[in-house]
């Protein structure tokens, strides 16, 4: 059986919500009280599986010390022969039928730990961080409030997966708190600006990209290779000051309005798990240039979910806000990739690129608050009658996210981030 | 007497218009043809000193691995106190009065490489890129042109020192050639954009530094401390498609018109050596906000020039295309950094930072051919008759700069460029 076949079974017993049953087997980065090294593990229901342990017993085709490195980069140098190796090797390991690790007592109460027991880092040292504008409902909302609703998608917005290059330096693990960022901001009717803390702090839903194989300076990644160049995927909250971003973004886009903070989540789940969730993207009209043509379906069906919990709300409890899909995503990660490179910029193993924010097209599938209130002009009401334009001192943002299966999930676990004052 | 004391005389003699006499000692990587080693040394004349053999030697406060890491990254971590006690060593080992080096003819030979025997590399492993665009002369000019020559900066430019994040994957080292970028341009007067070779490929005059002291997330970089975080300059060629860049940068910033390349100068010139070429940047008004109120002269008088050598022309001899100089930017290096982490942004050691394009008032001190050539409808005209609007496949751009003293120069070298066809 491949190690994504839906009747596999492993002896860590799943329940069918769980997003980490054996056919994910996503990878991170972990580290516990009693041992500090940070370490890759893969995640397997409410457990984590400790690799360097399993590589000590010449379980994993790869040294331990690549596990040990402090991030899954070099374990992603090694290649896609060793990914599927890898990924092949851990899938037996777990299976119902397979006594070596399940009999073996020792060994598992080594090598499983459970998952709220450990620390989750980075999963990977981010070599460069690019995000893309890929949502034609998003583009078209903001096109809409900022610029004109008549014609809200810009000219070269059909034709260019639009991305930029964002700061990755600042690419944080899910649970890192952020303070609410302060800048400039120029106030409807002021003639200068001033410096404040941000007044319209925003969260933005998106996925992300791991590149996993790279492309040398001057050599571009033609489409149809562009999904093996990359290793796997994680949710991204791109959280964006939109006072500051309008102020600034002209000419030369955004910058102190996102540079603040972007979150991932901890797991990285991969391409080969990913892949029975493969569905076509949509139609493209006009059709793009001969560089940017598909050949093969490189949409995915990842249901999305975003919840806010208000500082003031006493219950603690989030509230959804958003539920969309990633299928209904303009452009795609191949063309992103690309679009990337065609002009011969080179990628790294590490890179990280953003979908951009993914809306739906209906008011409860829009990806950020600035479209689901309307740039703040029309709040939405959550429970105890609370109301939010922008996220307020002491919120948290989750995000969520799988692929649903029959009886089982291919989960990407959640982003969350709560925001903090202003220092 | 201090390192840069003009005064000072070195064992290895220097003519007046050497960038590198005792009193710069700009760092850099090389390699031998002997010694493929990536290691640091420091520029003396028209030789190399490889440090790793001095640290040998025992003659410098650092470990000789750190010197032959691959980068000088590990040894900028070390911090301000380092950076200092290893140029005071230098500068000791080569004063004319100290025996130490000079008689000591094993070690010279050992130590003391000619330059043009080396091969130079990368100097830093960079973070993260960071571009300004920081001249006014420039954004004027780019104004005029493409948006309101009445209205040609943008309202929030005397305002905000604006920069975008650049590709940090695609910075190569002086000498690295660059084939002409392909991607998408819309020509005027057509309907949808074309894949094809830039037609209007240019260079920009820029410099960049270093940081080499970093701030964590969340804590902002004081203007009044920021010059402290910085280790040091280079010169910096941002090559820039225009026809791709016009079609594309909107609404989220240049990307693909710039990240087939950015070329910088080898050598590492350090605030120290710099330090005696400070000098007031322009007057700015309005006052800006606070938190870029700088309470020192932070501008640096660097004279700059940029040749072109055409393709066709037999002599081969570069010809002169701009002279201007770093004193008339508008925003300072402090000013760009405190603005580049108010919001809370962390940098870190290695990560460059561009000046954006250095224009001058005339018109011979433009920084770019779209400013010398206005979009290319006013071609130079070069020896031989030989006319660029924009670079042809086969010319060479170099750009050189210097602090000029009494008597000597402190340079930066050169960084230089020729564009292969597409490929």
């Amino acid at each position: 059986m491949q190690a994504n076949d839906p009747k596999l079974k492993s002896f860590i017993a799943t329940t069918p919500e769980s997003h980490f049953p054996i056919q994910n087997l996503p990878y991170g980065i972990f580290s516990t009280g009693a041992d500090p090294t940070l370490r890759a593990g893969i995640a397997i229901g409410d457990s984590v599986l400790d690799l360097a342990i399993l590589a000590d017993a010449d379980l994993l085709p790869v040294p331990s010390e690549i596990f040990r490195s402090g991030s899954l980069n070099q374990f992603v140098a090694l290649g896609h022969a060793t990914w599927r190796a890898t990924r092949d090797a851990v899938s037996q390991l777990l299976r119902d039928d397979n006594p070596v690790l399940r009999d073996n007592r020792a060994l598992r109460a080594n090598a499983l730990l459970p998952q709220d027991h450990v620390t989750l880092h980075l999963p990977i040292d981010i070599a460069g961080y690019t995000d893309f504008y890929s949502s034609k409902e998003h583009a078209t909302n903001v096109g809409s409030m900022f610029r004109d609703p008549e014609n809200a998608l810009l000219p070269n917005w059909l034709h260019i997966p639009i991305g930029y290059n964002g700061r990755a330096s600042s690419v944080v693990v899910s649970g890192t708190d952020l303070h609410r960022p302060k800048g400039q901001l120029k106030l409807p009717d002021a003639d200068a600006p001033i410096f404040a803390s941000s007044r319209k702090l925003d969260f933005e839903l998106e996925t992300g990209f791991f590149v996993g194989q790279p492309n040398a300076l001057g050599e571009p990644i033609d489409i149809d290779v562009a999904e093996q160049h990359i290793f796997g995927m994680v949710l991204l909250n791109d959280w964006s000051a939109r006072d500051l971003q309008q102020w600034e973004y002209v000419p030369l886009g955004p910058f102190n309005s996102k540079s603040f903070g972007t979150s991932i989540s901890p797991w990285v789940v991969t391409m080969e798990a990913l892949e029975p969730f493969r569905v076509a993207s949509p139609a493209q009209q006009p059709a793009p240039l001969p560089y940017l043509q598909q050949h093969t379906d490189n949409g995915y069906d990842i249901a999305l979910e975003v919840t806010l919990t208000a500082a003031e709300d006493k219950s603690g409890l989030p509230q959804t806000i958003c539920k969309t899909n990633f299928k209904a995503m303009y452009w795609t990660m191949a063309q992103q990739l690309a679009h990337h490179t065609v002009s011969g910029c080179n990628t790294k193993v590490g890179d990280l690129m953003g979908s951009g924010t993914i809306s739906g097209s209906t008011p409860d599938a829009f990806g950020s608050l600035l479209e689901l209130t309307k740039n703040g002009q029309k709040p939405l009401t959550l429970a105890d009658g609370v109301q939010r334009g922008f996220i307020q001192d002491g919120d948290e943002i989750a995000m969520t996210g799988w692929c649903q299966g029959d009886g089982y999930r291919v989960g990407f676990g959640s982003v969350s981030g709560k925001i903090l004052p202003s220092r």
